[in-house]
């Protein structure tokens, strides 16, 4: 009998016959580009019944492939099952490209299609060129889901809600101004906001249409004449359309973005990763310039009120993991807790502090081993119960109306080994060193990358990831445009961006650690060199003393983790009750030598 | 009566109106773009009086213009008076860039003529596209002071010489198999080499042409058929002529080139900064690709012979410099002593060592106020006594057949502020934390950078140059392709480059601090997670520990500081008299909290 899947491919096969294409691309993004796909745009996942965050699928006349990366080697594998899709694994050395691939499996002259509306332009560029190398031909095709994914869920319909100004902290009119000021300084007319954090933060509006991530599909198109959303009108309340009215602000239906951009003249600017199908509707008649939009730079530069906002939702998210925290060394003694179980319980937790909207992401809770898998989520095939013994890696985080946190924590839970003590102690040592670090106006995070990771290079160990990355007010959990990063970010770093610094060492089967904070860049001190800047933590959570060899701090060292300690007990202490108090007094109390 | 400057101003402009040109620009630059430019190249001083490293003189047929750097606006406003030649303040808010001011004077469609041979193409295509923004044209001239600047001094006759195998380590043909196998990896059956310190690494030559560089003045074209050297022949011994024939190598010409690459068919390899008369030239016929020569990369990672040659020069450089400093010492309390007098001294001392071949770049000896003064260079006029107080920053190197040296230290001359004790530590702690540093394999530059300007940061203070430079063997003391720099540099750091850190606190009107060593970058360790590097200090010379206070010192890096005095001691005292042994170990005595 044909599988479910076997049975999908075999109806793609049709529409490409139809359109005479020789090979379909399907890959896992939308057209907003955004981290978390909404279901409508799940395709990939509908056509191939893997469920990972990343992969593509190629599909020929004849084969099927699916491209994804080392984090989900075993899931595809046994997801593929029975699909006749072939696993390619991406970065090993004899797996070919999408393009070497199917240049040794199609003709000269064959057409390989892909829907414009979910890839960009600049990767559509870039596919079209290496096919050009194998005499394959790169075409547009309408989007083959439409018809074929029958029970397809429909664009969101959620209800958007108003981002109130006692948290924006600045108006939508006010935001407008400025980003239109840039687009006019770039030498464009109009621009077109596409990514759907810019056109929340911009429109201090909100929205549930994408996991985690609190925005709503649409466009937002922003002229001197006129300023239109985009966007399926029963998404709108009565309230919201008084309050866009009032703002001068058009409505127009979210299809409808194409065949205005068609009819669009002047110039318009778009963003570097704006979709293939949007690209090339403002080309119809317009002069388009791709340029990064200056919401993403003016979003990611906070004021004071959404600053207060965060620093009051760090204290109520610190509250919740000061409770968490004293409640799970005493209940991993029950043995009945497990990944899953305690996630939960840290939701339970949130979940009861004003202003709580939900996670800011899927929570990482490893034991042991589970630590070391970088990206790891438990599932209940994988879910262990925890001991007191080893380390949890416990990385996770909260929306709420005044600010998003990002924490991680690895959690001593009993015995640890020699290794997994200093392993804790240099990634705190790169975590303490970056804190701590100062720096000029004109530093960009890849300057300052190499301070986490310089006292485990000294031991031969690195990790892979970045070392930060900005964290949205009420927003997505990763915003750009800066970060700390290994390869070169060029955006500088600038007083008012937050900003995570999570350094980690993971070894293999064995266990996995990292220490996480969410930090506000201030000014530090003006001297005659100019502006220096430096972090202030708005995280507030004890780091696990009992891991530390203090012997291997610098005094510097030692004298910032007091510190923040004796900070974290003075800004939470007076909220919690009397023996979470002396909890926190104990879990806070000066490290010494 | 008319000035010198004036007539020959005239004379340029007789030549402008020969060519129809409305302004002709005179770079600073030689068609080989190197870092010192010959005489008979040094027109633009010759044209304006101007004798700074870094200028531009713009002539119209009514105006004339120098734009030039901070450094030189005292001197160059000096050197330009009376001669009608206005000077243009770079990197000042109100100095209009050179397109800008042409803009301002000229007619729309006027012609801006520049010599395609001292100027780069993409510098050309830059300026053109400038200057067409102002309705201005770019035209390509003939030399003009091939005719007006009659006493022009000619090209150099100087003669080649062998720079021998146990030197070099490598063979010239070994060499040009390599850079060969490149050129063809990147799809080129040929590559010019015009970048004179590779032509002279590749062949195993040195000459005297270039002030402080062993270089001499060529273009090496290599393809599968053919190797090419175009040179003067007059420089050229009968010997030179044989060990060229038996490495298969051709001699034309040095201006044959241009007419031998309009001939060129198929595709050939051109350095990115080539010049655009060469470009233009090779475009006539052959496909041209614009890439970074691979004689840049294979040349920057030494041989082991090589790295034992630098051991060698370094030991005899410490040499020279520890009799230097034992006998500065004591030279500064006759009060006889000047910046000038104490530098011909370490010239003595380094000439008297083996295999010296001069300095490898000019002296910085800057006493007090003047070591604030980055690019301080002391002459007559600004020349001033050393006496037993404050601190002498000497900034100096030599060429010996084995190896180039370049050292800093900062010398405590007698009695010395807070402030300079607080600078100087500042300066060793970033010296140190960069010295010490370990960094995985795929790290560039710009990673590590900030090491060595944290503790200073954390101050308020910065430098802004560079903090280290790739050294060549017997070659250029600046040589890439890697750095360590605040903005990107790509290039990663691979074992067997050479590389210096040299971080500095400089204060207007107070003091300036420098310490540099020559560093080697070595493997460190192999682990789970990959190759680490770390860097191994070439330069042998204390550092002076009389201005270090002592508790900012962290124990690692003070730990780094005795054990490198410890190797200087053991390394230099074998080849020292009693007196100079004495003062080296009090001068590597162990530091003490």
């Amino acid at each position: 009998m044909e599988s479910q899947i076997t049975s999908r491919i075999a109806a793609l096969r049709h529409f490409m016959r139809d359109h005479r294409l020789a090979a379909f691309i399907v890959p896992s993004t939308d057209p907003h580009s955004g981290e978390y796909v909404p279901e409508h745009w799940e395709a990939r996942k509908w056509i191939s019944g893997f469920t990972g965050s990343a992969g593509t699928v190629v599909i020929t006349t004849e084969q099927a492939g699916l491209w994804t990366d080392s984090r989900y080697f075993l899931q595809a594998a046994e997801q593929l099952t029975d699909t006749g899709i072939t696993l390619f694994k991406e970065r090993l050395p004899d797996t070919p490209s999408i393009t070497e691939w199917l240049g040794s499996v199609l003709q000269p002259g064959d057409k390989v299609g892909i829907d414009g509306w979910v890839n960009s332009w600049q990767s559509a560029c870039e596919l079209r060129n290496e096919l050009e190398q194998k005499s394959l031909r790169l075409t547009f095709a309408p989007d083959p889901f439409k018809d074929l994914w029958t029970d397809r869920p429909a664009l969101p319909t959620d209800a958007v809600f108003i981002h109130e100004l006692k948290f924006a902290g600045e108006t939508c009119l006010s935001k407008i101004s400025k980003i239109l000021d840039t687009t006019h300084q770039n030498g464009c007319s109009g621009i077109l906001i596409s990514a759907l954090d810019e056109i929340a933060w911009t429109l201090n509006l909100r929205g549930t249409d994408v996991h985690c991530n609190p925005v709503f599909v649409s466009y937002l198109l922003l002229t001197e004449e006129s300023y239109t959303l985009y966007i399926l009108e029963e998404k709108l309340s009565d309230e919201i359309k008084d309050y866009l009215k009032e703002n001068g602000i058009e409505v127009r239906p979210y299809q409808q973005i194409e065949e205005d951009l068609k009819n669009m003249e002047s110039s318009v600017q778009l963003p570097p990763n704006i979709n293939a199908a949007i690209y090339q509707a403002a080309c119809a008649r317009a002069e388009v310039k791709l340029l990064p939009s200056p919401a993403l730079f003016l979003k990611s530069v906070k004021n004071e009120t959404e600053i207060e906002g965060f620093h009051r939702a760090m204290e109520r998210d610190g509250i919740a993991m000061v409770k968490f925290l004293r409640w799970l060394k005493e209940a991993v003694r029950t043995g009945n807790e497990t990944e899953i179980s305690v996630d939960k319980k840290l939701y339970e937790l949130r979940a009861e502090q004003a202003l709580f909207h939900g996670i800011s992401f899927d929570t990482i809770a490893g034991y042991k081993a589970h630590a070391a898998i970088v990206h790891y989520e438990a599932t209940p095939e994988t879910d262990i119960a925890l001991k007191p013994e080893g380390m949890l890696l416990l990385d996770s985080g909260a929306q709420y109306s005044d600010g998003t946190t990002d924490i991680t924590r690895t959690i001593v839970l009993g015995t640890v080994t020699e290794e997994e003590k200093t392993d804790y102690t240099l990634v705190l040592k790169g975590f303490l060193q970056l804190s701590n670090a100062q720096f000029p106006q004109g530093t960009c995070g890849t300057q300052l990358d190499a301070l986490a990771r310089l006292p485990m290079w000294k031991s031969g160990i690195n990790y892979l990831h970045g070392t930060g990355h900005g964290v949205g007010c009420f927003l997505n959990v990763h915003e750009g445009p800066h970060q700390f990063r290994m390869n070169h970010m060029p955006a500088l770093l600038v007083p008012g961006m937050t900003v995570t610094v999570e350094p980690g060492i993971y070894k293999s089967d064995r266990h996995g650690v990292r220490t996480e904070n969410t930090m506000l860049i201030i000014p530090a001190q003006e001297t005659e060199f100019g502006s220096y800047y430096k972090l202030e933590p708005l995280t507030l959570c004890p780091i696990d003393k009992e891991a530390i060899l203090v012997e291997l701090l610098t005094d510097e060292e030692l004298d910032w983790f007091n510190q923040y300690h004796e900070t974290v007990y003075q800004r939470l202490s007076p909220k919690l009750n009397e023996e979470e108090r002396q909890w926190l007094a104990e879990a806070t109390s000066p490290l010494k030598r």
